[in-house]
């Protein structure tokens, strides 16, 4: 950020009274700009057991596979955010059974919020930003091929709860900036 | 928005190629500049069954009474940002327990996460938002001077969910626009 985004005029960073970090501050028209963090909503659509991942046609991580998800948008809850991206991205409409997933990823300033979902008629195919979409199977996923580490780690866990008594716990946790990809 | 942050120049509001939605896009250097939901992050304190709840020394909302929530920032997780909050409102420290709400309020593009947390050593005093803090039973919450409705509306579950078997499963929901408030 360089300019005043309401006069234009342009800003510096220092911390505003009665703050205690710094802000990018208008020189002229003093407007604070604060800068927070991205909800990225999205969800894990399950059809008979099986769970449905896109495979990307966008950067980044062209060609690898994830879940549905994107970013959230002005006006929408939550739980509509992430049955977009799964109608954007897969063609696909779920029926929300739950919040599973709520992960931090401090060092990009992102939070996932993934639900689980059904698949409401079983159809799917890609949308505009996936190469294909398929439904797999917990020892088909491929593991070495997914795009994101909160979305091996979203589905680690997940097929972990599906085998045990207590149902989908919600998972809370914080993605570590990885070294290799500094 | 009238002006790029990036060149200064003036942006216009039009659908972008690859897009659905109108953004505001720079008429000289391209950049969009895209608009998203904040996090409210926050926690319901408790102290031997009782709530800590703080009375607003700022607006809006001046001397109604809330619990400690603001916004996210940038680097940190939700559970930091709830912690955070927490201290700098209330002075308090706290463990976190769980993630207990997600609340979306469109109409402002907010998403609350409210987080179950137990007071660390029973200490509190006001912080430089809030005018007092003080621990509440559920028939002591001042419930017609509470702040905000996803307040009412998370304290309400929060006590309900107290006197039941099966502990305090996460709650979510939408808050909707008040017509009164328009």
């Amino acid at each position: 950020m360089k300019f005043c985004s309401s006069c234009g005029a342009g800003v510096s960073l220092r911390i505003p009274a009665g703050d205690n970090r710094e802000r990018f501050v208008c020189t002229r028209c003093q407007t604070i700009h604060y800068q927070n963090p991205k909800i990225v909503a999205g969800s894990i659509p399950e059809w008979n057991g099986r769970i449905l991942l896109c495979r990307r046609a966008i950067e980044p991580r062209y060609g690898l596979w994830t879940l549905p998800a994107g970013f959230m948008e002005n006006g929408e809850t939550t739980e509509q955010a992430a049955m977009r991206e799964t109608w954007e991205e897969a063609r696909a409409r779920i029926e929300i059974t739950g919040l599973y997933s709520v992960f931090s990823i401090p060092h990009i300033s992102q939070v996932y919020m993934l639900f689980r979902g059904k698949l409401v008629d079983g159809a799917y195919e890609p949308g505009q930003e996936s190469l294909e979409c398929e439904l797999f199977d917990a020892h088909q996923i491929p593991w070495e091929q997914l795009a994101f580490p909160v979305v091996k780690e979203t589905l680690q866990r997940y097929f972990a709860d599906k085998d045990k008594a207590n149902g989908f716990p919600l998972q809370r946790g914080e993605i570590i900036k990885h070294p290799r990809r500094d």
